[in-house]
């Protein structure tokens, strides 16, 4: 197993702007990269090139992610672009190119996150789960499914078995998936892994029937405290499915009940026409 | 008034790219052009510049714009790049830029909305609000307030008296806003002027008690569908305050009830020490 350390290591070019960066097979769903890990190799080599002009910015606050097209596993390129840097916070651009094609365009905000900060106002209760023995781990692969989840070989995902109809053929209905997450080397949370984290669970739409693809277009990811040790609790939820698109809201939780990350995604939904149920609406939210 | 299609007109350089803009001083708070304009402004020249390319994707799906620099009113150029043209979307960078200076970066991506598009699933109620009559108008004017909020003169917010708390020193504990919002003339909303919408209501944490400046860093913004005409039902809510950070959500609803527009931000809060009142927690949510 390659830990998410080496699996977004970058490497300076020299010009104080390029990274090299291989792109690793197992962070992938499909065979494709996964959107948050490649955000998170975005935010690593961000946070280098924050460093490299003096700022003391090692972690990410906020990023966006634009997915352009999607790269394949192996050697890739981030340039970077510091946009300003500041007291407090840095921005920076970002790039990950792949045979000379940006497959993906990002812009962060970099600063540092001290360990002890504790909420002043917060109504971000911890997401309700059954202890984390009691939930499911997830397999990379399932009988009847043509392609494999190898994220689910770096993570180890134990879901909430009452979001897991759909794997019996009798879905919940409600657009929420939650459960908890481990790096399965032991590898303990820090900022830039919740990058990762903010994306990794299966798509909020999992428990609607079946949606085909959800590819990302745009994640959005916020990371506003350094992890406890130990596992997360995870939720991504939808709001909407119109048109052919999604947001997903994704919250991450450290061991200790802080909310330490917050996501928003933009997806479109490839679903073969005749294949979609009759229109529905979901339980007042 | 000068109106939002008026405020936010761009007219091509003839490059291709490059767009002149004029920030309008009343589309401002204390001055300074407001954050949500700023991305309606770079939204205008992204929907031109993809139809430049012939892309027929007159409406904004997915907008993050990076705040890196406050501009002044007056002259400024917007930067386009298409990075991705597709079937059913593209997506492009654009850049404000001031007297040489960056003040915003935007990635965004563009779309075409069916004005008759039903929600396939949702759990996007409507945020419940007294009627119109019986909510607050917001002045642009406030007696002890050092500076004006303009922009409360082109758009008519109607807030929750339940949200008003902090002007009579009794402000409700809760960081939510929320309420009614009309364009001043008259304008119907359209699915360009929700980015400002999203942006249009004072800062979530209003009644948390004295904050000070709220600038943000971040902006992203979905827009979901093509409003009916009416009022907009607008709510803004953090869920973490931490470290002089906060973040905000907001939903905003057409007089049909359908979501329409979905954003969250990332700002820091500027509180001079000592004024902060001691650490608390919010009710559970």
């Amino acid at each position: 197993v390659t830990g998410f350390v080496t699996a977004t290591a970058v490497t300076a070019r020299g010009d104080g702007a390029t990274y090299d960066v291989t792109l690793d097979p197992l962070w992938t769903v499909a065979e494709r990269p996964n959107g948050g890990y490649l955000l998170a190799v975005l935010a690593r080599a961000a946070v280098e090139a924050a460093a490299a002009v003096g700022a003391d910015h090692p972690h990410p606050l906020a990023a966006s992610g634009h997915y352009l097209a999607a790269p394949v596993s192996g050697p890739a390129d981030v340039v970077t672009e510091v946009l300003r840097t500041g007291r407090t916070a840095s921005q920076l651009r970002a790039r990950l190119v792949q045979d000379g094609r940006t497959c993906v365009e990002a812009l962060l905000t970099v600063g540092r996150l001290h360990p002890d900060a504790e909420p002043w106002w917060s109504d971000a209760t911890p997401v309700d789960l059954p202890p984390e023995d009691a939930c499911v781990l997830l397999p990379a692969d399932r009988p009847g499914r043509p392609y494999r989840v190898s994220i689910l070989d770096v993570v180890h995902e134990r879901l909430d078995p009452a979001v897991l109809g759909s794997a019996e053929g009798r879905p919940s209905g409600d657009a929420e998936v939650r459960g908890w997450l481990r790096f399965a080397d032991g590898h303990e949370p820090d900022p830039l892994s919740l990058l990762f984290v903010l994306d990794a669970l299966p798509p909020a739409t999992f428990e609607l029937g079946p949606m085909g693809w959800v590819p990302t277009l745009e994640l959005t990811a916020y990371v506003r405290a350094v992890p406890a040790p130990g596992p997360l609790r995870v939720r991504q939820r939808a709001r909407l499915v119109q048109s052919g698109f999604v947001d997903e809201r994704c919250e991450v939780w450290d061991s200790r009940g802080r909310l330490v990350g917050q996501a928003t995604q933009f997806a479109s939904l490839r679903v073969p026409e005749g294949q979609l149920p009759a229109p529905r609406r979901g339980p007042a939210g």
